[in-house]
């Protein structure tokens, strides 16, 4: 039995039972998890040593607040991160996101419409967390994202994208020339459809998803290693 | 500088002022890394090939909480749970944090003030996770938990504490004789006066305490390994 993708239909479906009536999970449990799954990620893959600045990219929605998670454990990790959050959301969660933060000292750029802030800190960044849009993306990118794309691609940094690499297409992949190319992708829950093909390095996180909607939606998630909450699946073969 | 030992008055503040004006943490946050990290403590010292029978005892206030957290994780890590929480708190989390205990398939005894399930359960379990009672613990056991303290012991299980060993003087330590004998301990955010002289192995937990706080509260945290959630201190030594 193989693992399922997910279309984003799917996704969606999945996320709102998790927190509904189904899982019962509040979105601050799920949030938790999921951002320390990115900051692992990024951490098995980028070392603090040569890697310590990381530029935290993250989206107006609940990708966002993954981001900012994953920022506050980086910083726990003995990372530098830096937030770039041009457009915080206005749900309650994430100021209390962003005051964990800064009580972890943890810098954030001045929300703008303007990407020359975020020029000035991918110049000084060793890597990218791209925690922009998740599975709920719909194209076309909005200003100031549609701006910020192609800065990230022509910074040369090394790239960890979060659940879907930044404006590809949740079902169907990279179609837009400016979305992202991660070298580093961490699905959660379950990888989503448009990703099937991706040929960087692809782990697993999100290790909650309970046995019954495992088994309701088969979707045959692989092995997590002993107490880790990230699991690497095979590369894609080259087509 | 080394590593501050807390009172029970200033671990009560410490947790106050990580939830309220300064963390700004939920509890839904708090204990999710709590649990977790008393998973993995546990599946750090008990393998689950040798040890898959976990009994999870839960005390009635947030420590109980941490144990559902930890049961969950525990049957993610593959282990088999079962979990005894006899007085289950009235509090909203807790039946969150049970069903999504349910939704894992996880077994729990029938809540009762009579310990005879208690004493079964312990005849088909390999460790004992014991998350009865925490920091805010004030003697003497209430039943049905001071009848289960004499059981545990008895059992001759292993036992991982959660915190302060059940029955232990969260500032004096062990100065009840039907207080648990813990195998292994996992203090949470920083360890309790009372357990300054514990001998078993023991670690520390809770990788979320922010800057600011370690700081003002002068806690000189170890450094965590890598990205675990866990960090195993040095043994006391021998009075």
């Amino acid at each position: 039995m193989s693992l399922r993708y997910l279309t984003s239909k799917l996704a969606q479906q999945i996320d709102e039972e998790l927190m509904g009536s189904v899982g019962h999970f509040s979105i601050d449990q799920l949030m938790e998890l999921a951002g320390l799954a990115c900051a692992q990620t990024l951490a098995t893959v980028y070392n603090k040593e040569r890697y310590p600045r990381v530029l935290v990219c993250c989206g107006p929605g609940n990708q966002g607040g993954d981001g900012l998670v994953a920022a506050r454990h980086l910083g726990l990790f003995g990372y530098k991160p830096t937030i770039w959050m041009p457009k915080p959301g206005s749900k309650e969660i994430y100021q209390r996101l962003k005051v964990q933060c800064d009580n972890m000292r943890i810098p954030a750029l001045e929300p703008s419409q303007d990407v020359q802030s975020l020029k000035e800190a991918l110049s000084s960044s060793d890597v990218i967390l791209d925690a922009i849009f998740g599975f709920s993306f719909k194209p076309p990118a909005r200003p100031p994202f549609d701006a910020a794309l192609p800065l990230l691609t022509q910074s040369g940094l090394p790239i960890v994208s979060v659940d879907v690499p930044s404006g590809w297409n949740v079902d169907e992949g990279k179609i837009d020339e400016h979305a992202l190319e991660p070298d580093v992708l961490v699905s959660l829950t379950a990888p989503k459809e448009g990703v099937r093909n991706y040929k960087g390095r692809h782990f697993l996180g999100g290790r909650f998803v309970p046995k019954i909607l495992e088994e309701k939606y088969q979707l045959n998630l692989p092995e997590y290693p002993g107490i880790s909450q990230i699991v690497e699946l095979p590369r894609a073969e080259k087509l």
